[in-house]
């Protein structure tokens, strides 16, 4: 795989450490087309197969572009155009999940470049603003971006688990912010996967009090030690139903359609419940937002200022992901057993394997 | 019909005006049996028709309870409890939808008894909490309340075109206040009814500029007059798409289901769309929300503290509804009206043509 020639405000960054992020299967699942895989286990399968293979060719999708995933990274700076002013060659640097945007739209000047008017240029899968072509993931030893978008790497975050702050960290970060999460507000956490073991050590760290939500009790030591206070679980009746209007904030990290109802029940007044698992429609009954005036939201990116923010905040409480680091060769292994849960919990692939010539 | 004894915190009052809420249209055609309408305008003649005899015996429905609607009025006082503190025979007061509460919950302390977790009990419709009646509304000369559900009216509201204040006004106030309206704040109405043309008052008046979405470019001199800066027609495209993040607060009057995507779409950054409207299942998607980190929410009513807030807020600023006043004989008449939306912009029924007898 090529990178494009540094524009005058690119840097390229040699890519040491890229989280392994669930949106990276479904983006495989459905490049390789929905009718190769049927469930989604199956699904992950061919698209850890096809993944091993470090660029995926579609085979039955229609399509011909290569998919690369890979969205949350850092590197080392190891060149840079003449007109950049923030980096340097050696820098440390982090990329997340977008890596351009129109930077003049009512969002973008907001700090918001995720919501940017114009859409902006996901990190993979996405088409690059100047030049038209695809843009292709860190799942690879290099990667080109616009300097805007690269973030400096505060001085004693550990590279390898801080890269899921790039995007399962912000994802979360976001909205424990925007609903001004600190001391006295009371937090829950539905799952404890990449997204929702942060949220849990962020909401924590920002002085709330968090519970986590799980259907397995087994979670309990785990919740623990990740900073929560408690733990419920959500198929112990009694124990819901005793929880009715406990939490300010509920961040539900489901990646699949589920019932928002029960959740919405543990709500107390003007309390929100933010989706960030789960992308597709869903459905609430007008009268679970009624009764104690409770509102939905979703989240699952961040702007540049607020992950600027995440990583500062996160160097000075020592805040960083669990992860399992995985040489990049095993990047089909990490698939796999995120598609069935197996991780505590994030991998991230290690791209120094990459160095070594296989010819 | 009769009211019950007074008990040691009841007042007694002469209902002098009523408004006629949509809610109204939907309990009796509910009461009459969905199975005897049909259609919603069918239902509701059915309903005006039952209306009319005051009482409606449900002939169909199973149900021997009769209905009487009416849960925003306001009368005299013209009896006392022994133990009741607040009222003297004389005051003017104003009852809204809920009549009783638990008055010791989270929800009740904290002056929401709307939202009490034994559920509050319903000025019409629902079931007395100390005797097991049913409550029955004030389409009627007389009501018979718990003195903390009564409130005082201020100095200076005309009691006809208050009535609305505390039904259609409180579900609008609860959002408006909650959200923060106020000078600097972009608001949008959807709907220019009963609810809507409040709404419209209440956020003008709280500072906020205001815009009213209408599917009628014909409401734009009453959107004017109520004090509206301007009006966006929701079929104009164009229009719509220009106005694209143009809303911090849009409240939502529709009521009967449908697509929400293009009010999410017209909220700004951190921007909230509260349903007031219409209480059935709502479905959308995740990603209408998370793009622009929106919120949706929904009431639909109000507290105590705050219905109390809102009249001294109403007589303060000379904000009233814009009402047709008739007598309640012409009941049918009204509700016949107001399910063909033939309403600018509340009816009120005045109850004094019951003080002639009959016979």
């Amino acid at each position: 795989m090529e990178r494009r020639d540094l524009r005058a405000d690119d840097v390229a960054v040699r890519v040491d450490y890229c989280g392994v992020c669930h949106s990276d299967l479904h983006a495989l699942r459905d490049h390789g087309g929905r009718s190769a895989g049927g469930d989604e286990a199956a699904g992950a399968s061919a698209a850890a197969a096809a993944a091993a293979d470090e660029t995926a060719e579609a085979t039955d999708g229609g399509s011909s572009v290569p998919l690369v995933p890979g969205h949350e990274f850092i590197g080392v700076v190891t060149e840079i155009g003449p007109e950049v002013q923030r980096f340097a060659i050696g820098d440390v640097v982090a990329v997340g999940n977008i890596v351009d945007a129109c930077l003049v739209c009512d969002m973008c000047t907001a700090g918001q470049e995720n919501f940017c008017r114009e859409f902006p240029t996901l990190t993979y899968g996405g088409v690059d603003r100047r030049d038209g072509r695809p843009t292709l993931g860190a799942y690879a030893r290099e990667y080109v971006v616009r300097e805007e978008f690269a973030h400096r790497v505060p001085e004693g975050l550990d590279p390898s688990a801080a890269a899921p702050l790039l995007c399962a960290g912000i994802t979360v970060w976001e909205p424990l912010t925007a609903l001004e999460v600190g001391p006295g507000v009371r937090v829950a956490v539905v799952g404890l996967g990449g997204l929702g073991h942060l949220a849990v050590k962020l909401a924590t760290a920002l002085g709330a009090e968090t519970t986590v939500i799980s259907r397995s009790a087994g979670k309990l030591e785990d919740a623990r030690q990740l900073g929560a206070a408690d733990l419920l679980v959500s198929g112990d009746g009694p124990a819901m139903a005793a929880a009715r209007g406990r939490f300010d904030v509920i961040v539900d990290t489901v990646a699949v359609s589920h019932e928002l109802a029960p959740y919405l029940e543990l709500l107390a007044l003007d309390g929100t419940l933010a989706q960030v698992g789960y992308l597709g429609p869903v459905t609430v009954e007008t009268t679970d937002l009624l009764l104690g005036r409770k509102k939905l939201t979703s989240a699952g990116s961040g702007g540049m200022a607020k992950t600027a923010q995440l990583l500062e905040f996160c160097a000075e409480h020592g805040v960083v992901a669990d992860v399992e680091v995985l040489p990049s060769s095993r990047v089909g292994e990490a698939l796999d057993r995120l598609a069935r849960g197996d991780v505590r919990f994030r991998f991230v692939l290690d791209m120094s394997d990459l160095d070594v010539d296989p010819s």
